[in-house]
């Protein structure tokens, strides 16, 4: 029983506007053997997630800021390597929040054994882990979707994104995604989206809310906001009477470095009498076995599909947690750290 | 049986920006004997709202705009005069939208009798009409406002805003009301408002924000925006988790000849989780009895009082009306016609 050598990423500095990799340090600890019920886990796969941007900046929030000098967190999917728990055995998969390192010792409340559905293991970092619970509260509970009504989702390949695309279509929607570029757009038809916007080819909120009225000419009964800015103005250009508008994320503003304008057709939530609502995953952990059974049956019958963009190696972990933020992702962006 | 002289208001123009009293016609027109089932009316009290600005411009809404040298349109209450149908006599008190006009002859069933519940007949165009109905709605129903709660009232000391305030202490929430000006502040205290923000004391919506943090240090849990944007901005900051923020106007805007920043803090709704929410008082006709039966309980008890702000004669409906836009009444803005 010796120590481990464990690489992890810290936050040496907060970053001002869009994260750079000097941002971030990647530092070699020692991890003992796990004592006093600890378990040992080498973590397989690790997650980058947009909402990670938030926990950089200084400021009170529903989770706490990181703090300068210390690793940064996030989800991740391990092996079990040592256990002074009799519940955890070496070989398990476990799902944790010890994110951005190679191994750690927790304790095992801190972990959960990865359900045995089907699925390979990084898959409950994506289409069934927080992004897919994302899409699923998000779209039934949040937006309340109803079969034929029209939904727009802004940020449509993401992680998120393809999730309520998919989603919306087997719940009987009518599915209207943007996203940035030629082959976005195309994996985006292929996955069943009714019309494909891509965004990059608009100069500006009036353009893209006309491409919206094109795509959607009868209104939209929902949107998917996962991008703020000109999308939600767009979406409430082209919302149709008591629309909901969930507010899931809002990417285009992450890494403002001052406030950004709000919609200037905010004042239309009259009128439409529309719903602008935010949420968070968390709030809707009860819904989580329900999703796990869905989302695994969706699956193996191939009426969902998924993509990952993978980098290889814990070094690295923050170019991939940058490409979220210049749209090098298409599906899940993972890092694979063996 | 002869014809008999009516004046009555046409728009002229439509308004841009703040309107003018140029913008508006007062016409002299001939209003025949009643024939064929119709009931003549002689307007009493006519009412003057914010939401009739919309109508003034040509854009698709809830309501049709107001229509170019035609009689503009809104509540009055008057007394029948002549009637050709045997469910209404002379004597009656009703109920129209036959408002900027003295007289008139109209169908049975554009009309409603006043209830008799012990209220003088411009109540009904206030404080158990509908003014009064959207603050019961919004507070009650939209905001689903609870004892022990804090909210934030925009406009409190205008017909709408004064009601909120009211039926909010009534229910047991901690009320913090903005109004503009030293009198009205003052009156609202009077109202048992908890505290008082006197809008125009504040130059941005920076400072409007430390006065609200002062006025509600824990935070609000439900906004009543009558006002929209510097107002809407603190709100937001000042939010609590899962706040509702139910928007019945934003008077800031009506004017604007061009569009407005939206709030520059629009990302706080999803860590928030706040749910901002239009409302048109006319989707919640199916509360008008309740409403009815509470108010009627309400005043005569003394639990609730309402302020007149009154102007005399048709002639002087366009200033009536645009006294709304400078602050210029305090509670319910009228013209007595007679």
């Amino acid at each position: 029983m010796t120590d481990i050598s464990s690489r992890e990423w810290h936050l040496l500095r907060r970053p001002i506007g869009m994260p750079k990799v000097e941002d971030f340090e990647l530092a070699t600890t020692k991890v003992p053997p796990p004592v006093a019920g600890q378990v040992q886990v080498r973590n397989l796969w690790m997650s980058v997630d947009p909402y990670m941007r938030g926990r950089m900046t200084d400021r009170e929030s529903y989770v706490p800021p990181f703090q300068i000098g210390h690793p940064l967190e996030g989800g991740a999917v391990g092996q079990v390597t040592q256990s002074d728990d009799p519940s955890f055995i070496p070989g398990d998969l476990v799902l944790s929040m010890y994110g951005w390192r190679e191994a750690f010792n927790a304790k095992p409340g801190t972990l959960q054994k990865l359900p045995n559905v089907g699925l390979p293991p990084q898959a409950f970092l994506g289409i069934a882990g927080m992004p897919g619970l994302t899409a699923y509260a998000g779209l039934l509970r949040v937006a309340a979707a109803k079969a034929g009504e029209t939904v727009f989702v802004s940020g449509a390949a993401g992680a998120v994104g393809s999730i309520v695309c998919q989603i919306a279509k087997l719940k009987g929607l009518n599915v209207v995604g943007s996203a940035g570029g030629h082959d976005k757009s195309e994996w985006l038809k292929t996955l069943g989206c009714d019309a494909v916007i891509d965004y990059k080819a608009y100069a500006n909120g009036s353009e893209l809310t006309a491409a919206l009225k094109q795509a959607a000419p009868k209104g939209i009964d929902i949107y998917f906001d996962n991008v703020g800015g000109d999308h939600l103005y767009a979406a409430i250009e082209c919302a149709r009477p008591r629309a909901r508008l969930v507010i899931c994320g809002m990417i285009s503003a992450y890494n403002a470095t001052a406030p950004l304008a709000g919609p200037g057709n905010i004042i239309s939530v009259i009128p439409k009498r529309l719903r602008i609502e935010g949420f968070i995953v968390s709030d809707h952990n009860d819904m989580l076995g329900e999703f796990l059974g869905d989302m695994a049956g969706w699956i193996t019958q191939g009426q969902i599909r998924y993509e990952e963009t993978v980098d290889h190696g814990i070094a690295a972990a923050p170019e991939a947690f940058l490409k979220l933020f210049s749209g090098g992702n298409t599906g899940k962006m993972l890092v694979k750290l063996t």
